[in-house]
Order: C-alpha cells, then sequence, then structure tokens
C-alpha cells in the first residue's frame, strides 16, 4: 500500500536523524545517554514528526529544513511518556511491550532522561538553519507543551484519576494532554514552509480535530475516556466526523492535500 | 553595607519580572500554577539572575535586555530544585525552610510543575528583543543544562550515592550539576551585552571557579563532597584560592569589575 511505502520512509528519515544528533552512548555518563536512547528507539509511528515534515512538503517546504523540529517534536514526545510513565504519574510498567524507562533504569534515571530529552529538543530547534522559523518555533513548541498545554492536560489527567470525569473535563484533557502537541506538529511543518497565516489557520484546525479523533481512538482501545462514558459506538462515529472535518481543511493545499488526508484517514484504523 | 543594598534591589527587579512573566494561579490548571509559583517564590538570593545582570551590565550592556535571560536561569534552576528534591532523587522533604514542592503537592504535580518550568524557562527566552542573542542564549543554555551539563552532574551524583566519591567524580558533579549553569548565567549576562569571544572566554572562567567555590562552600556547610574527603579547613582554603582566580578574571573589565568581584567575595562567607 502506498501510504504503508511513504510512512516507512519517513520514519526512516526521522529514526536516521535521531541517532545521528543525539549523543551516543559513549557520552558521560553513559546511563543518562542510554535512558535517552531507549525512551526513543525502536519508537512508535513516528506521527508527530510526519505529520511536521508532510505538512511541511504539502505547503511546499523541504523537508531536510524540516527536519531538526520534526526530530524535536518526538524527541518531546518521548519525554512525556517517560515522565507519565512514572509511578507518581500513571504507574505503567510496559511501554510498547517494553518495560518503561523507570523499570529498566530506575525512576532518579527516568525522570533525568525525560528532562535531558526536552532539554535537547529545545538545543536541536535553536540549532536549525533560519534564525527566524527557530524561534517562531520554539515559541510554538513551548507554548503548547507547558503549563498551559500539554503538561497542563496531564496535570488534569492526573488529578482527575479514581472519579468520573465530566464532559469538559474530558475535552480539556483531549484537547491538551494529546492535541496540542499534534496541532504543533503540524504547524511547526507550515511554518518551516513559511505558510500564510490563512494556511496555518487550516493546518491548526486540521491538527485539532485529528488530535481529537486520535484520543477518542484511544480510549476505545483502553475503554476510557468518551469511550466508557458514552460507548465505543457512538465514539467511533464522533472520531469519523472529526477526520471529516480534518480532511475539509486541507482543501487549500488542493492536489498536494493526500499524504495529510490519508494519515487523517489511518487514525481511525489504528490498532495501539 | 553597599554590595547588601545591590544584591536586594537586583533580587527585587527578578521577582518582579518573574511575577509579572508566570502565569498566575488563575490560569487553569491552578494547581499546576500554584505548584510553579511555590517553586520561585520566596527563592533564594537569585545569585544565577544577579550574576547575569551584573555581566551584562560590567560588559555595557543594558540590564532590561538581559532580563528575560536572567530569569530564565532562575527558572531553570527553581525545576532542578524541584526534581533534585523528589523521593527517588535526593528525598528532601524541605527547602529553604518549606516542605519542598513534592511534599506540598504531591510528587506527581512536583515531577509536572519541573517540566513546565524547564518549558517556560525556553520560551521566555525565545521572546526577548534581540532575535540573534536569543537563540544563542537558547543554544548556550540548552548544551549547558542538559544531558552533558547540569543533568550529567546530577545523573553521576545520584548515581554515586553511598559510596566513596572518587576526585574525578566530585570534581565532575562539581563542575556539571552546580558549575555549569553558573557559567552559563555569567556567559549569558555577557552575551546579552554583546562581549567579544575574548571577554565570554575570561567570564567563562570566572564562572567555572566561581562555581568551584561555590560548590566548596555548600560542601562545608553539608560535609559533604571534599569537605568530607579533605576536611573543611583544606577546602575552605582552596574555596578562597578558587575565588582569587575567578577575580583575577575580571582584569579586562576594569574599573567596571567590582560587582562581580564583591559577588565572588561573598561565595565565601555565604551561610546557607
Amino acid at each position: 500500500m502506498k501510504l504503508d511505502v511513504y510512512l516507512e520512509a519517513e520514519k526512516k528519515r526521522i529514526d536516521a536523524y535521531l541517532r545521528e544528533k543525539l549523543p551516543s552512548r559513549s557520552h558521560y555518563p553513559p546511563q543518562i545517554h542510554e535512558a535517552m536512547l531507549y525512551a526513543l528507539f525502536p519508537g512508535g509511528k513516528r506521527l508527530r514528526p510526519i505529520l511536521a515534515l508532510s505538512a511541511s512538503e504539502a505547503c511546499g517546504g523541504q523537508k531536510e529544513a524540516c527536519l531538526p523540529f520534526a526530530a524535536a517534536l518526538e524527541i518531546v514526545h518521548a519525554y512525556s511518556l517517560v515522565h507519565d510513565d512514572l509511578p507518581a504519574m500513571d504507574n505503567d510498567a510496559f511501554r510498547r511491550g517494553q518495560p518503561s524507562c523507570h523499570k529498566k533504569f530506575g525512576e532518579a534515571i527516568a525522570i533525568l532522561a525525560g528532562d535531558a530529552l526536552l532539554t535537547f529538543a529545545f538545543e536541536l530547534m535553536s540549532r536549525a538553519d533560519d534564525m527566524a522559523t527557530s524561534l517562531a518555533v520554539i515559541r510554538e513548541v513551548s507554548a503548547r507543551i507547558g503549563s498551559l498545554g500539554m503538561v497542563g492536560g496531564q496535570t488534569v489527567d492526573v488529578l482527575s484519576r479514581g472519579g468520573e470525569m465530566d464532559q469538559p473535563t474530558i475535552e480539556y484533557i483531549y484537547t491538551h494532554k494529546t492535541g496540542q502537541l499534534i496541532a504543533a506538529s503540524v504547524r511547526v511543518g507550515g511554518m518551516a514552509a513559511g505558510a500564510s497565516p490563512e494556511s496555518l489557520a487550516s493546518l491548526t484546525r486540521y491538527g485539532e480535530y485529528l488530535g481529537f479523533a486520535f484520543q477518542m481512538t484511544d480510549d476505545i482501545l483502553d475503554h476510557e475516556g468518551f469511550a466508557r462514558t458514552r460507548g465505543p459506538e457512538a465514539t467511533r462515529e464522533e472520531a469519523r466526523a472529526f477526520i471529516a472535518k480534518a480532511k475539509d481543511e486541507l482543501t487549500f493545499l488542493q492536489d498536494r492535500a493526500g499524504v495529510l488526508a490519508a494519515i487523517a484517514d489511518r487514525v481511525l484504523v489504528r490498532e495501539n
């Protein structure tokens, strides 16, 4: 299938770049660098950097120019998973079938590896070629992953544990814990390509709808959130509606909308 | 005493700026913003931002231009203390006579508050007026606080617990856990003022010597590190020698060296 070939090639491109840029295990102290690499490899589908690269290309940009930002987005995602898995947070002993970072390296090193990954993501963004774009991307990403964004979402998620969540709370968690980084990924791609404010606004809505649908299919797999309050069938129906709305936002891309549209469709059939 | 008046005024300037820029408790979710503010206020002596502002002024820069960077350095320091105090790390229940952040808000919120502070520090650095300086400072700070800098130092510190440390290990921890952020503070001040590479090199050595002396006086107070392996008197003697070397590096500043020299002297008589 054509999309699969594309996604696999992009994943390879991103993985190669990450391997090239991350400090290797031979750097002192080795434990922290092992833990950082462990959090990144083998990794998942690399959805966020692929969204960035695809959005960049769709807007007429060069993928190479977007690559530092795309990689940084994946590194931010990896840091957030390492910290979310900690015993004080979601207490997950496994991640993608492997022991989670703190199970493998201990809690202290996992906390520090997350900190170092987040720091490295900003270092990477600051070293891109174009100065104005670098700064704009750092502003964009920092605003969307901080206390008013992704960390805010995780905060509300952690504080809501045990009790039933009301609809606004579930929506806040959806749009912040997962949605902000996905929206940032698409926007960063557009920014790297010099997209117009109008194009960025369309990409933002595409990213937001996609994030919503992504979180819904997540909930169906985990029997949580909307899937628990509304049932899996109603949730899947709503996810489908969001994907349709996401794709509607791509009309400005004309014949370049294909990849982003296909990625959106793929969210509905994902299995993990 | 003149230096005290200066330090108090600078602390007020920094505190006012931090209060203005940090999201207030009225932002959702309030818990994370309360924890972030708790980690920053009342705070300590604000050594790092004061070093940045003083270095900037000594090099002929405007303090206002350096303020976002100075504040970011204090925010980075606050994040590192919150994470270092966690049970999995140094397990400190108190910080400056108050319950540490995780004692007050729980471990999950403390981890997230540290993450959000680190993220916010980068956001602040990215929003300064001069683009080239912003990026240079972000590169400088991220490189010095990541896995090859401050986090590396904390990693080795955590991994060395319980056993006796050899000299190179103690030195690595000194120069990384504390030294890198102090050196970064002085350098960032110089960078904000457009200092020459030669001036920056002198400031770097000043910061490195200062960081060494600072950690030594810390160890004397805590009966750790050098103070344990060599005794407090030999350690104090060595700290004094490092302060002398630090001050020797300030000759390029001529009659503008006063404040940085006085701050260096103050490290020897600090009480906490």
